[in-house]
């Protein structure tokens, strides 16, 4: 075990599953796409433990609060970590977070979009640590989300090796 | 011609001319920036055969619906493609693409961004083959695109000749 | 002092100090990552002098007319040089801009994003010059940006050394 998924278990958090898409759906665009020493992470939701996708689901600001909306940031981290892991085979390969997208699927005049995307540049701080968990990031409101998700992530991670 | 482009005569195919602007527009940046192995693609809507930008304008799941933005999806990947074409001249340049960031213009409630989005998606694969068209990819809801468009794409791609 | 901090001054333009968040707003990302030969930079909306966010707030279409949501894009890329400038130390480490992502607060029929965006894509290319400034760029409508900001911008640039 490298000591990134020592990290993870020493903080008692678990990795979800492969997502499992609601009935119907099909997607065909691979969840981390790796080209020489970089990975790009598709849009990620947040996953129960057994791959659905997890509620609450809606705008934060209207039906989801600020505290559930940096739950699931926190949990559509987990799920973009845990792509990485099925693709990368070993998370210490990543050497450095680059950039993170967060969207916060908002009511009109919600505007704590920073506060909510914490929840995942928290936990990614947490687990890579500040050096290589550090990233560039954005924090913003869209009009609406697939599967009316709260919160959506999209990133770059440089691969060294 | 190189293989990218006789498939795309295979598949009858036709890149779309530049865009034209409507009247009193005018844009100053590159729709590809190219910088060393990677090309950046600006934002593309879907064109008309005489390159102007392509109806029906609106909101998908509002005035526009789930096939008409699937279609814009797929007009507005065939633009970039043809950017692509005028800026690298052989399409066969492009060794792989890396991201796509799918954005829908959408109605408050529309959460299929996804599916529409798979008329980009899958017009890469079917152009560029599933090894170096696969990419990482997110599908997103916009408040509002420029002109009305349903559907903007921005992309990266690699070029490492 | 190198050519482009010549440039800015040439211009007459004056770079914002630190950005001074709200209170009890605690943000732990960097305003620029750098890894290798590029910087990302993080989501960046205007400053005034004393480097608190420039009003006025919110969507551009709304409240905000369109020629403050220029004002606003023009502000918010002089932000993201002074965050380049204290990240780098010197400004012509910078070889090229990349790719720049333009967020406009918007109301829901509003579709000139790319008018407000050319308030950044002019500043850019006017201090850098046309070779090191261009850049791919996308200008799209979000729903809402933190702290009720009309425009924020996300970008990419090139640090060959």
């Amino acid at each position: 075990m490298g000591k990134t998924e020592e990290r993870l278990a020493a903080l008692g958090l678990t990795l979800p599953p492969p997502l499992s898409l609601p009935p119907g759906v099909k997607l065909t665009f691979p969840w981390v796409r790796v080209h020489r020493n970089r990975a790009y992470i598709s849009g990620h939701g947040p996953q129960n433990d057994d791959g659905s996708l997890a509620g609450p689901f809606g705008k934060v600001g209207g039906e989801v609060s600020l505290e559930d909306g940096q739950q699931a940031a926190r949990l559509a981290a987990l799920a973009m970590i845990a792509s990485l892991k099925r693709e990368l085979g070993e998370l210490d390969r990543v050497s450095a977070w680059l950039r993170i997208f967060g969207m916060v699927s908002s009511a009109p005049d919600f505007q704590q979009q920073p506060l909510v995307i914490n929840g995942c540049t928290d936990l990614i701080v947490e687990v890579f640590g500040p050096e290589r968990g550090g990233h560039a990031r954005s924090a913003v409101g869209m009009a609406a989300l697939p599967f009316g998700l709260p919160v959506e992530l999209e990133a770059e991670v440089a691969i060294d090796d």
